[in-house]
């Protein structure tokens, strides 16, 4: 329970958004007056009043604090997980008054769970990430960090592009698509989901395969075993381009001879959440499962 | 039955396909024989031998014969449609050895068939087109024709695009997604298939939206009537970019703030079948509806 | 527009549900005062009270009004429609409080509706009806009126049955499945939805037919013109049985060796809508596509 | 590798299938041949000649052998499993002809494969079996194995149920559907897949959970960790009736205020395979992934 000790904590929002303003001050004056030292990123200052705190680059974030606290959406939850992964500090995420997988404290009970989470009263969870590299002439020249997913999608082409993939070194298919996504559990409940892939519980240690728009229809989802590292290549016969991306980034000017390997990060992320945590929650939440017709 | 009087035959191949020899050949042949007068798309000419025949563009074929004969894949077909549409002149299929849902006269049946068609002896179908306009500042600034299906997507972006659709002038919906298939019966068997559509029977007179990966769930296909015309915008909250394709044709250019509208085309493609033409079998043979397992 | 002339009007509400009777007292009391006659269904009246009404057994409202309105939800108006639909005579749907497909006049906005909808404002659309046949020795055993779908079900089986197709005579297809949706565009939003059909717009002139999870992954739904006959025989190398459907009612005793024939009934469905009615904007609510997140 | 000393060999064959007798009899004298002492069920007597075996009952073939050897589909080697699996002897799975997921060894590799797995060169594999068990007023009465799934259905009703799921203890959720699937990866390419269900790899410590037809369109399949326990409890509100059924083997007489409990069996069945088995040739194969068209 008591494995942190918060002194430092860190905070940083979604960028360019006048409607955290609120939320950030009532954060930063409740962390204040309870004593701890605060850090924020640049991009979340001008909407800081009524508290002290450092100015640190999000970059930092992570060798100055003992937790970040991200405010805003689960996207930038994402962008700030990329920033931390490496020095293995905490997240916790608030979200703006709509609940999200990975910013699951909500403004209005801010004060009572922060103050519990300090305490040392949280459910803590690691989450997996991906590591996508894009391989030339045997060099990895570029590589990338992903929470949800990575996608290899065609790209400046009307046509389908045929991706040939390999797992643990052994052949899996070949298959005519507008693209594959490659998500974690965590990834499963955002894009995949649109392209029909099943939603994965984030304890389980898997992967998740998702054909984009497969021209064979028994093309399906497949779930494996996240110690498996996956290989993909293109099929060379026509002029395309293809396009990687991890969690919405993209990794620029990606060949049609390169080859993408995809595998598990071994660092893991780690959320704090209130102890009542609950993903069932909101997953019935999200995907509005109590409400009453098709949805 | 006998509507046409066939004297003079266009052909025309799948380009750059030296596989097309042996049925290019056996097909001037047999057609010259029979006292037929041949013109020949340009591209095709390299393959031909043992037949007199009268060079002529793709553009104008539809000009100097009486019905053209198509050798390729559905590929093929859409193109030559696509070009010879305005002239009413019938087209007919035949495929490489592997049946097409357009291409449906197999090289080992081509005399038989053929010679009958030729006779009188055919089933004549119409099938609908689509006309997609790309409107600026009130003007037209491009229209395409498409057989099979006009496509919106996202385009040099990693995120969805959000899409404002009108039927007839009336709002239907806003949908985030990674775009829009709007396709004709026809378009119903190709990549519509691969996004989650119902197949359609060529003959109704319906037109088909398919959202491609929506993030709401219940963005389910829609069948409407095509006399409806169908209105698009973008939604232009981000920066984005979208392409607009006909039957794989790029429509150059689009931008966030034009307007695409698509409707039926006026005039409508005529194909020629053998008498003994089933879309229910061919759907069977393409789809593996015979074949034992889940495929 | 005024085509009717409504001096008597039926009223038939959900059965056994004491929670109708607010708006059928408004409802009665409403139309009492603006002299309608008022003709009320038995199980209706225990919940009717400061108005006058003659009783009428459900079977007969079609013969003694000149409209039937319904107060619940699409369960009650498919009921309704069942009983009245030789009469030709037309239908309003009240809800409620909660939206339905059928139902589409909400209780605030009765008084309001109802008045320009009995003074000849309304929006009036026909919607095809499916007559099923269960044929035994080239005899009909029987018969049923269905409004959303026919549906063909294993039954009293743990093994999949094998559905054997036939549309106006021609062979469609055999497939191995739970059974065999065959919907009416108003039954597109039903049961059909939830099997993975397309949603079609009421107006058009189509049939829809969904398998329930077939063995083979590329059996998708298929949509047809609704002038075709459907003919449906079951593979008998299993001992099995099977269930059909109309509207969840259902048709007793079906053989293994019955035929089951399913076309479009003669007769139509009448509904008056309001003059505002607008199909997407049920849709959209219904669907929730305008919440924001995955549904 | 040694792990085993074949020396009684137990077979088992699919019933009333006079088209094993050959496979049944090459089987038998290869190994007589080779000094084995062969253990047949009854069953499968009438096919074999030119061998000498002991009969013996399926249920005892687990005692009195070192390995059994299933001849016929998929379904004759759910059926041995279910009978051997407390024996903990492992299964060899021979096809007649058309490969299948479990039965991976064709007839014309018989000898070369059968020869080299019992002189110790295989693969083995240990895949997971799940425990079903209906409970009522706090007792178990009734319970089955189930290797492929457990499957929670509707029965003798034409409407939906209403079937509210607990995972170890904490509440999932209420879906309105025709029922649910709890699938083993080993289950997940077999009536899972046509519910919708991804493919999960045999070797991940995963359940699947696949809603059959949910009336809520985000109802999705959810993939959980085996450790997991499942709580499934019925509605009441409808009169209905439900069925439970393992591998297709019905539970009989499960009533409507029953409580279904599901989790992995201790103990895991044991499967050989020759060297060079390859799961993803099986899924290529089975799904004609290598084939050319939508499928």
């Amino acid at each position: 329970m008591h494995a942190y000790n918060f002194k430092n904590i860190g905070i940083t929002t979604k960028p360019d958004a006048p409607e955290i303003t609120s939320v950030l001050c009532r954060l930063g004056r409740f962390l204040a007056q309870k004593g701890y030292r605060i850090f924020l990123t640049e991009h979340s200052q001008k909407y800081a009043s009524g508290f002290d705190y450092t100015p640190c680059p999000l970059e930092s974030l992570g060798k100055q604090c003992h937790v970040v606290i991200v405010v805003g959406g689960d996207g930038t939850f994402l962008a700030t997980a990329r920033a931390v992964v490496n020095d293995q500090i905490p997240l916790i995420g608030v979200n703006l008054g709509r609940l999200g997988f990975l910013v699951d404290i909500s403004p209005d009970e801010l004060a009572t769970h922060l103050d519990l989470i300090l305490q040392g009263h949280y459910q803590k969870e690691s989450r997996s990430l991906l590591n996508a590299q894009v391989i030339r002439d045997n060099a990895i020249i570029h590589q990338q960090t992903a929470l949800n997913e990575v996608v290899i999608h065609r790209w400046v082409t009307p046509s389908m592009i045929e991706i040939i993939t390999s797992i643990n070194g052994t052949y899996f298919n070949t298959q005519r698509s507008d693209g594959l996504i490659v998500a974690t559990p965590t990834g499963s409940t955002a894009y995949s989901l649109s392209a029909g892939g099943p939603i994965i519980q984030p304890s389980l240690n898997a992967l998740l395969l998702v054909p984009l728009n497969p021209h064979t229809l028994s093309n399906r989802p497949v779930v494996i075993d996240d110690d498996c590292e996956i290989e993909i290549r293109f099929s060379q016969t026509k002029q395309i381009q293809a396009l990687v991306t991890c969690d919405h980034l993209e990794i620029p000017d990606v060949h049609i001879s390169d080859i993408i390997k995809i595998k598990k990060e071994a660092k893991q992320l780690i959320i704090l959440h209130p102890e009542n945590h609950d993903f069932f929650r909101i997953l019935r939440d999200k995907l509005n499962w109590s409400s009453g017709y098709h949805i």
